[in-house]
């Protein structure tokens, strides 16, 4: 439960810095991240190599105790490096080049721009690799932002034809995987496939899907080669990559393999106002505090692709710039934020930016302090929260050692998987299904019943949970096969499990495809929704309305929910279930309910705006809605705050007895 | 009558083959089109041709005594012919290549690829033409799908010299049609001319709209070089292409002039999803049965395309995965489709497709049977269907023969116009205004008020109806004056009728032109409205709201309805009759039940959602409302079906009298 | 008070053209533009000059008495001359051509388009700048119409960095004043310089207003050629052009410096129709009138970029071609605009056009007569203004020239600042905020209590003023900090004044910037809304609601309004007042009764869609609603018109006393 902040030395004059890193200690910040913009500030002329700025800021910010996170430049190489490489520009899905004057200028796949990214870190690493105040570095910024995972210039035909071949050896094997035959879309050689944009209608979507996971391998390895020059240079520093909200154009889990934490940016009111998940609705009532699950939903599934390590890299501290409408946090938001993270274990929360720079694109993004230098609201704040952590070490005898070690959910699992998310938006059948949404609005169903979450890859040991939730794990391999047969707890498989072969074929045996040996069931046809229409569900475990997904199940399975038809909705028995449509929360909440209560899980219904996390017998209750609200645990302590929760409002419980 | 499906035994083992011609014939099918996106298959390598598997197909398919509709592939070209001929791709509006990688990567004006086409089509029809199984030649598929008429590449300019010179002679001409004077956009010869794309502002309409026809006419003659190698190596075979719903790029009643049969592919509640013609509240009440009109103004159109013959060739089976919402269909919705088309004079309904494809673009489609094999829902309507024909044979005593030669309409008809509908939409004036959406609503009164009705070209014989409606013919030709001179029934023009003269310039003496001698009056002005203000109209005739479009109009006429000002907006006497708006829905039926007086036609109000159409003495009613309903004619007797119709479903009635 | 015509003999027999001249006589027409798209007709073949239809058009018009305002016609050069230099074609944004085909295929900063602009300039005005007949030359056509300002083409670039050489010198100052440290976006020398568009995400701000300004200043040069040849040739004849309605894509300020006076071009409903700053519900109100603000907004603001000076350009006449819809104008509306345009000042109102063109874009557009040659409505409204003006001039006793001379309102300013609109909306902060939005509203309630107000450029003399109102000076210059230190009036600076550095960097001790010194307070930080909140806003002043733009402001200035946490929305006291935040209008009339009573001004509020305009002596009132409404002013008689005002009614009163 650390403070941080990000910091740019390089926009202020020298004369500043010392207390820049004075009054960063002051504040209670212990870690500092720097560098990852500064490309033409180190190398403002090919070649020549300016390090003295850098070195004098490591210096003063090591004088001063604050442990640093370095980044690597490569999201701003300068204009005289892309001059020199113009083939490592993207081009968008129009074929159009993305050219220089902001940032993210190249793409993954350019090997041209790879050698001189290993140049520049290869150096950084050299120079830095030892010093006392590096505890660690970043890689890149940020991969993806902008929408520059997907590119369609030369250099990235290049790599998928590279990619194709060492995928399926001959061409005749993709054209079977593929069923290029469909329509006449066979080819002769790889050197004949082109990339999926700018065809006359949608272009085959098992293509598809290989250029989605071939750019997703591009991020891996262009990430895997800074990992290994930072590792052979600076050994014993944690590496880590910052990733961002709501964000599925690459394999998470599988950048996060080579690297020792993951962490995000998160930005609560950005988000907010920018989503299309969230309705008018929601956007009004959390016009200033965010929604109640977007952080926490974030902070789960990057802690699963950090390994169980999560830092928050970037927090936002005020208004930012870049959403539709930029509004002013409410008093006390930037202090839940900070502390709805650290109860998902966070190590470090880390504000974005320490001072509002009066210049460039982000002029109106909010700092620690204003860009008069003066402290912003958010100053206060995190000198408060800084303060608090102390106090929860003194109250509850917990070390820092040991706070950091309180152990998280471990017993209720929701699969997220980036491959089925890819699968399944690449022909959605309904507009109003997105994968995305469907997990997040699971998600949500259960935290607000007070559960505590962990959100597990497809590849995540599973014998530890009492409940597991597949949202729509629209391919079972076979390695999730084989632990879903040896699971203990109690399951459920949402609509579209099991739908499509790894080719983005239909199984034989139609879906849940293999995961009928577990649940005997066929799904024969499927009714795709619009939003307007909501067909009623009754039955066992509840009524309430199905939405956007409702499929047709043949089974002998006994019926949980039915629909107007009296056709199976939910079937299952003893820990087995099959969920065939997206319902409305609040029969969502009615049947997660039940499946905890198998699972041997208490639940119960928090109110509006209000959610609660336990790691160890500490219990975080924050209330993100507009009005005050009221929470009190049975047999706990309350530690910080008070059990009315005004809005924005944060309270710690301890709980008397073990954790249950 | 005869049933019919859309078979891809490409797309299988062989090994199945024999079994599906079974299940075919027990199903009641009797015609299969193949082969229409299978040139990969059948020429994998440039010039090495495979014919085996068709020749056994077609030999199999033969045996079970199954009639073929044998496709040209010409929609599908293989990636290695395309890689030969790159100029043959489209580009779209914005000047982007239309590349490989789906299908239609074609311009119709592309003599390279019409000289490929020559090729394969020639190769086909020397092979097939005389095989005992072929019943029919499909002419490549579905021109134009995804907006592939208008094309903006090298080959469409030189095109469009060609048809320029051939139709103007002298660019003088083209000046002077044009208007070019206008801003200085004389030409001094055909080579200056440009595409009407990627101009400033709005290139000149006259110019758009010779684009559009050249662009038509490339279409045409695309088909005609197919059809003159068919009818040279396969004589006696019905030639045929399918056209496809709310689709007006090109020319249809050119193109059927070539061929034999009309058909088209009709996908109800895809397009109730996908089209902005009908309101939020249409989408919601027809979601499962789809709009009450929609096959029946295609049928009646597509029947005056193809000289009185009709076909369907594909009818949607089940959810579709095309639309933005793929709902599945009401119990028994695929039966009322298939009877509409048969009440409308379908001689053919072909379901699409025989078994839905496990991989490619539209693994998510329905078909008779589902990916596993097994029948899926539409196979037991088809069947019943199939099982119903034989029963109305029966019980009214007409065989095959008999029930195909009943009589059509013959006495109401609606002039729709490809020409008009180019014309009237380059220059909307109000963007509430489209011309397909007008005469669909005129039809769907017509209907309403349970009237037969044909819709005839522009050119075709008026010579037996009672009642013509010409909704906005906005150019009369000579043609088409002399017949309206010599025509003895009811006529109604309606706004916009005769606003243009054939070079899209306003007629010398103003609107309606040379309609002025049929109807004395003259359109002043003109008030193009958008959608929330919908002035009152009231008089003799009734009293509604107009909308849309509302002409000032100057007659000595009588006024039969009049606006708030007292200006006349409905004006006629005798058999002559002018309406100068748009109006809405009720009114527009009090309108139509008083000309279908005045014309000796009798009206009923059919209840919502309900539609009858009448052949000889058969009279056919359905229900696309999703409630029960009600309808039972005078002095008949019901052959098929019930009084009651519940949602979806047919009764079928035989008149005592002759046909009224 | 004259009126005047737009037309086009060139597309018309020359047998019509004397009975044309006869007929503009007897309407009351005394002003004839022409000329301005005829280049073809001009030289219909390079450097083939074909004068005589012109000379003979001249001089018929002359004959009759009529002053001709000859325009240039370079916004439609040739298509033999767009071929010669096809590096003269713009780009838009995405990088495309913009081809020729309509009318402004050119980019601004193209010298080779200037050379044939010399040319031909040159050749008209030795031919005609002695010509009896010419009382004005027009400069090109509607500078920018179709979004023709900001062109991102090769000669673009080329100007765009001598433009910068010429203002920074050095690429390090330019690198300093942009802040391009921010994402390593330093450039080594002016050549590495792109334009701001296809970026990755968005470019530097500073970069962005750059180009801007720059793609402004080519306009300037391209005018200010123009207007150096036609000063030489064509001595003692005012120079004009023609602006459009809620355009800020050049600086209008500037080109006007080098003009005498300015025009426009005022079509109150198609600009009703089609722009995004009316409500759905202002649309549907004044459908038929326009909006009450949008004909005044525009006279008083373009009168301050003609120095004072004032023509009405093009007037619509009747239903336009070019918006989404194309109502016709309720009876007496044409009358009613040219009145409005008179009231403010207008020495000439211009009519488009003399007689509907049947061919080309604009065939649906309407004229004084219609295409076939009759009158149509606006004709007869046209000579009733004539009539109207002669009884004024009798009533009052006020000749021509007297009339002319009557004086602005000289008492009421609102700063409108081109450089101002360009900085905030470029980056927004809350999308529902717009610069020119915010401007009208303050405009509309200004206007709405009777006032009558002079808009004013940054640069313009305040001394007369005892209101003065700045919507959102984002930077304040020293000229500007001068004037208002000695500006003796009541001020009142809105939100965002002096935010911004003339770098488009924040102020170094944040807004207001330099204004500080005049409004002791400081903008800590931003709170930027969507529409669909509106916090509520009371205090001494009045009480309602802010909306979009929220500052929150330190300051020890007395509170006027304050927001629901009582931190200041409205600061000030004595002459100077702050006010931090956007309000609905009721609030802000409310806000402006109290400055201009602080400002010894009278206000009142008017019925619903009336306003009221004086000039000296004169008042004159007008009714836009839909329903008839009642207007009387004190101690004043009526000249023209009635107490009681029909929908667009017109009434003009005389003051018996000075005006006040
Ligand atoms: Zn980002
Ligand atoms: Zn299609
Ligand atoms: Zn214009």
């Amino acid at each position: 439960m650390k403070l941080g902040v990000c910091y740019y030395p390089e926009h202020w004059p020298k004369s500043r810095w010392q207390q820049d890193a004075q009054e960063m200690r002051k504040m209670g910040i212990e870690y500092v991240r720097i560098g990852e913009f500064s490309w033409s500030t180190i190398e403002p002329e090919p070649g020549e190599l300016h390090w003295q700025w850098l070195d004098e800021s490591l210096d003063i910010l090591h004088s001063q105790g604050l442990k640093v996170i370095l980044g690597t430049p490569t999201a701003t190489p300068p204009k005289w490096l892309v001059d020199r490489h113009p083939s490592m520009l993207a081009k968008d899905e129009q074929g159009r080049f993305r050219y220089f004057g902001s940032r993210r200028h190249y793409t993954f796949a350019s090997l041209e721009y790879r050698d001189e990214c290993r140049r520049i870190v290869t150096l950084m690493a050299q120079r830095y690799g030892q010093h006392p105040a590096i505890a660690s570095w970043q890689t890149d910024n940020e991969y993806g932002c902008h929408d520059t995972i997907l590119s369609y210039a030369e250099a990235d035909l290049t790599a998928f034809r590279v990619w194709l071949k060492g995928k399926y050896g001959s061409v005749n094997a993709l054209n079977q995987a593929w069923g290029n035959v469909f329509w006449s879309m066979d080819y002769r050689s790889f050197d004949e496939i082109e990339l999926p944009n700018l065809t006359v209608t949608e272009a085959n979507p098992s293509h598809r899907l290989d250029f989605q996971r071939c750019c997703s391998d591009q991020v891996v390895a262009f990430n895997k080669l800074q990992v290994e020059i930072l590792r052979h240079y600076s050994k014993g520093r944690d590496l880590v990559h910052n990733y961002m909200g709501f964000f599925t154009a690459f394999d998470h889990h599988k950048v996060g393999q080579d690297l020792d934490v993951a962490s995000w940016d998160t930005y609560p009111l950005g988000f907010l106002d920018q989503e299309a998940i969230y309705s008018q609705e929601e956007k009004q009532t959390y016009l200033r505090v965010g929604h109640p699950d977007f952080g926490a939903f974030h902070h789960d599934l990057y802690r699963g692709c950090g390994k169980g390590r999560l830092w928050i890299m970037e927090q936002q501290p005020g208004p930012v710039n870049w959403a539709p409408h930029n509004p002013t946090p409410a008093g006390g938001a930037v202090r839940l934020w900070t502390w709805e993270a650290f109860s998902h274990g966070a190590e470090l929360v880390s504000y974005f930016r320490w001072r509002q720079a009066p210049f460039g694109q982000e002029q109106m993004h909010a700092g620690l302090l204003r860009p008069d230098g003066q402290e912003a609201e958010a100053a206060v704040e995190a000198a408060h929260v800084a303060q608090e952590v102390r106090q929860l070490s003194q109250q509850t005898g917990l070390d820092a050692d040991a706070l950091m070690a309180l152990p998280d959910s471990g017993r209720v699992a929701l699969m997220f998987d980036y491959d089925a998310c890819w699968s399944l938006d690449i022909q959605p059948q309904s507009r109003a299904y997105r994968y995305l949404f469907w997990c997040y609005r699971m998600y949500e169903a259960l935290r607000e019943l007070g559960l505590s979450v962990d959100i597990v890859s497809s590849e995540a040991s599973l014998d530890t949970y009492k409940l597991l939730i597949l949202p729509a794990q629209a391919h079972i391999s076979d390695g999730l096969q084989e632990r879903l047969n040896n699971y203990q707890g109690v399951l459920l498989a949402g609509p579209r499990t099991g739908s499509k072969t790894d080719s983005y074929q239909i199984p034989e045996n139609l879906a849940p495809g293999p995961l009928t040996s577990l649940l005997p069931l066929t799904v024969e046809r499927v009714d795709a929704l619009p939003d307007h229409t909501r067909p009623s569900v009754f039955g066992l475990w509840g009524e309430g309305r199905l939405c956007h997904w409702h499929e047709q199940i043949n089974t002998q399975l006994p019926y949980l929910l039915k629909d107007e038809a009296g056709r199976p909705v939910l079937v299952g028995a003893n820990k087995h279930f099959y969920l065939g449509s997206c319902l409305d929360k609040s029969l969502l909440k009615m049947c997660f309910a039940k499946l905890a209560a198998s699972a041997g899980l208490a639940t119960e219904y928090l109110p509006s705006g209000v959610r609660i996390r336990e790691r160890g017998k500490l219990i975080f209750a924050f209330n993100y809605g507009p009005q005050a609200s009221h929470y009190r645990p049975d047999n706990a302590e309350l530690v910080i705050g008070t059990e009315v929760l005004p809005s924005a409002g944060v309270a710690i419980w301890q709980r008397q007895t073990a954790d249950r």
